[in-house]
């Protein structure tokens, strides 16, 4: 990778995050994406399979050396968001965003794309190239690109996350669980209405609810090991319709998240028993519907090293964190599951050009500086991984 | 009032009745109401003065008898309701409706009204009709009509209510606290929102409400004299907007029962103490609206010893009853605060006929002989009185 | 009973009430006691059983005209409790004492019995004297009595409670339940213990006993008809043995009062449900041992009627007062489940003399005038019922 | 370290550990122990200062080489608990026993001391012995060695827990929080007792103990970073003395335990916040008496990464492992709040010899093998460190 002219490259991938940018696309609906990102791949003379796991897309590098198979993932789904910046290269689709960042995600794979095509000579093995549907949905669209083969033959895999709370020019990761498994909870009771005056002959709904929210706290301060980080929260409760009227029913939404299936699983099973305990307590009927969302993000140790060593050589010691795991959820989790791998946080913040809103945001922007590090860090990777396993073969 | 032909009055009274009940008004808006009752007290050549506490009537007669003065009272006012009944006398006003039986007060006392003005002969003292605006809301008529003067010079009140869960001709009531006071409240919380993943940030609303909600059952358990009853109902909370994210702010509502003062003041000094400890230990603000209603209504104990003794005489003792406090709130209780009196319930339930609907209820009617029961009790209670106090004196 | 000399018999009243203060004995252990109440009785000429119910006596007393039976109860049984007071008769007993004045009441049944005993030529029908034993226990002797027949051809019956709380001169009653039931439970948790620093592998007993104290005050707040009284206190939580030790087990106990059998089985029920349920919720085991004791004692509307006017009659209507439910209960609660009766409580209580003492301390002591009243009460009750119903018949 | 032979040292470490346990001392009691360390020391030609820190005994080996100061700490005092086992070097003092391993880290650092004293000519600096008093009480005799100035001129710092749950031949650490911080509290409630059947004129310490236990869970559940471990255990609750009466007061008492000092200060903090918040809210008057105990144990990154590398060449790849972070304290951590280092655990468990009691249990007993594996591992340790400082300088 060593005297490649990436800065060339970086005009290019401007010029396709921006058509991205504008031209946004909610999940599993990412059709003009999908020929964008397949056009372009096929322009570069890469082997190209559209409409996998619905709108995804897959391009295969082999490399004119025997070698191992190196996944590279980039996600390409944008969000039910009004884009509120104003700028040449906003959303031009009412309420549909790329306010998550996989516009850059995509431009930043498909530089490593022309670059992988453009070295075939020297490549030891071969190059999968993942751009995925639907990461912000449940189920994701890594599950329907692994079913569809997207992993089948690989050895590893990695991908990136432009990151704006990270300053431009950082890349971070640790090793083990860095993002978090999210399951959701909608819980309906049912009662038995009546008079306010009355009680004694109903079963009243905004107690044991109000019960419920108060037990469901003792699963994470007494039923998870506490070394494991844990959150149950309660984001909702609606119950009632009048002062004077003993509620019939109570709504109870929330969310909860984990690093590991143990404690992931814990917090299911007692949040079932307590959630059926408190109602049968009151005599009220109970309706749980329990998603079971995304599983931790868990980096492989060895590839996770693999990143640090790497990172450092690219970018200098400076450049290169450890993080520690975050809240939200991302479906590369499932890709790791399968083959060993690591996901990356690569700095797209710059506070100085005022690039300082969060993810998810009406004005998220990123310091597109950042999608050629993201670039970079991915074919370093690769050309590591490939290198080094064909040393060792 | 012995051989009085109040059968041949009946008929008048059914008329009036329904007259009122096609064209109900909601409290304080009884301006035709108001003039049909004036009108018809003038025609019976009573002293009539329209207006006081805003809508009310008051008639005077006087006894050509030197004598006590005795005030009967009725509520004219209609409620928000739509009338579902199909019947000729059916509300004609869209979403108001007599579903209280007011317009059967209103006629039963007009029935009286009408005995007293051809009695005036043998009438020892006054009879002071107060018919009253606004009962169904707060604050009351009833204060209205005090602060206009109405029990300036009266020694006695009597009213009742006719009442569909008793079979029409049973009368009933009891001596001390026979209806409730009725408070209401209104708590907003506000905490501090936040990501549902990263509750260390935040001040959870949703569970600061739960918690409140779960202590104060306390007040009734502990704090109240067992011997008093009490209800505290929250009849609402609503919190949150998202599953995933931690609620900024909480609304809870609610009722308070009491059947004494002394309760009330205990309930309304720990909901103040609990509320306000439970939202400030989460470091949550709160706003708290409590707002006063009626007071229990306080039947005196020597006006419902002669309710039981006249109503034994004129109905006969299997017709008439103790009753058990009720929850509902009645602002005649406001009356009973100044001068002696008893307030009784008048059956017009029917079950043979369909009439079974409960008050407030959109199907809610009479069996309407009630209204003459009504009017006897509050005629032979009137003329007991009179009678009495003139040979005391 | 009009010209009868009881002050002549008061001096024979207090020595025997002083004898037996100075030689009190416990439930079921009343022999002395027993031995001293049948061989006054047989000094009188009254047919007498001791042995009863174990160690209580009947005395009968037949009238030389016919009529019904009137039974007259006193309970004889005395309490572990160290006399503090300093007088020549305090007990002589190490940690047993006359402290709730039963005493007092054996006193005053035999005077009653000795001034029956002096007019069977007048007396219309027969006086059944029941002496009871261990009313301080339970299961009380009440119902050992009623085992033993003494109920058997009875038609009304009467009994007294000196009551320090009232003065000395008074008596009060009133119709319906006027002593609570009271019910005693014991809950044993036993969850899992463990080190206070791994809480996930254990089931934490000071949680789920404290958990289950909070949830079980909603059974007052909102199972229980509002109209009811009703006291659900817990008396005891202990649970652990050491600051950094999850607590294996927790023992919780606590008292149940009512004033109907409604309330007391729907406390009972939900009691085990909500204790249960919580228990469950946490995965501990739950033992319960729930001791139903005395019944509510509810007086008959008739015959307290009748205590109203013979007290008023006797006493004067200054004398003579209603008195609200009280929350201690007492096992003549059994008797007017059988047949129908009326339990009074006559004032022992004097500022002036220091006789202030609550039942059951240490220095508990009783203005002995008052059993003179207590004498008087039951007499002129007899006499009353057993004239009307000879006139009736 | 290279070609020492140790193993012939081991009997001597055998010998020392068994008259240590055979002799055990409680904290700040250690006075034959001190002596029998001072005079070893002192036998192999060491400037040795008794008294340190009341208990404690220094040893100073100097190199004849210039270079930094390496201290390396044993602690040595003995437990209030009666050994169990059976066998010739049991306690022989009833009541106390090593049933910690402290007699071992004491004859492991007797080992070390050996070393360095016949290693003088090749020492590049100085090793610092720091046999410590009263680790197992709160103060620990670290602060009282620290305050002494067993720190001073002190550059690293290495120490070893000898480990029953490791089996013999691992060794295992991690960089950052590996030990928790321990802190105790006593709350002592006193609300107002009064009779069980009458709730309303008293303040229920029971009920108020309760809900501080239930409200206590939300710390952990919503105060505390969840990536952060924290456990907040009530191990004990106390209250009440009879069914029938509501408690007067409620003792309850905890442990809470963290891995970082802010997540300690946010409990501290809002442990206060809601225990006075409960209180008050019940009207109870609060004591907290809330004692800091040791503070996390954090290792430094850069000398638990040397301990890595010194124990892979030592004992080989395959006997080290990265351990979790664990829930008992250790006073060790105050060293590493003053000067960088690194704690180790050594491996003692032995299923095969039926060495498989955990620490503080009347049969605990270790491999004694493993005293050798720290000796080793603290030797290496301070030769790394000196020789790398020596040659950077």
């Amino acid at each position: 990778m060593g005297n490649y002219n990436w800065e060339a490259l970086f005009p290019d991938m401007v010029e396709w995050r921006r058509h991205l940018h504008r031209h946004p696309e909610l999940s599993y609906q990412e059709h003009h994406t999908m020929k964008f990102i397949a056009d372009l791949l096929m322009s570069f003379g890469i082997e190209t399979t559209s409409g996998v796991g619905d709108t995804g897309v897959i391009g295969v590098i082999k490399g004119d050396l025997p070698g191992k198979t190196v996944a590279l993932r980039a996600d390409i789904d944008a969000l039910p968001i009004q884009d509120e910046k104003e700028c040449e290269y906003a959303s031009q689709v009412d309420g549909v965003m790329h306010a998550c960042g996989h516009d850059g995600h995509t431009a930043g794979l498909l530089a490593v794309a022309r670059y992988f095509s453009e070295h075939r000579a020297t490549l030891k093995g071969e190059i999968r190239l993942i751009f995925q549907p639907g990461e912000e949905v449940c189920p994701g669209g890594a599950l329907k690109m692994i079913a569809a083969g997207a992993l089948e033959g690989v050895d590893v895999i990695y991908g990136v996350h432009l990151w704006s709370p990270l300053p431009v020019g950082i890349l971070a990761s640790a090793a083990g669980p860095i993002m978090a498994s999210v399951d959701d909870f909608v819980i309906d009771i049912t009662g038995k209405g009546g008079h306010g005056g009355i009680p004694h002959v109903t079963v009243d709904s905004v107690l044991t609810g109000a019960q419920l929210v108060v037990q469901l706290q003792s699963i994470v301060s007494r039923n998870v090991n506490p070394l494991q980080p844990a959150v149950l929260t309660i984001g909702t409760i609606n119950s009632g319709t009048a002062k004077n009227v003993i509620a019939e029913t109570c709504r109870i939404t929330g969310t909860v998240r984990t690093f590991d299936e143990e404690t992931r699983a814990v917090i299911r099973k007692r949040f079932d028993e307590v959630t059926r305990h408190v109602c049968a307590m009151n005599g009220a009927e109970v309706e749980i519907d329990y998603m079971m969302g995304y599983p931790p993000l868990v980096n492989h140790a060895s590839e996770t090293e693999r990143f640090f060593e790497v990172a450092t050589e690219v970018f200098g010691a400076d450049h290169v964190e450890v993080t520690p795991p975050m809240m939200p959820a991302e479906d590369f989790a499932y890709y790791v599951q399968e083959v060993p791998g690591c996901f990356i946080f690569v700095g797209v913040g710059n506070e100085d050009k005022g690039i300082t809103y969060p993810h998810h945001h009406p004005k998220f922007d990123m310091d597109e500086a950042g999608m050629l590090n993201a670039a970079k860090i991915l074919t370093a990777l690769a050309e590591n991984y490939l290198q080094q396993s064909a040393v060792e073969t």
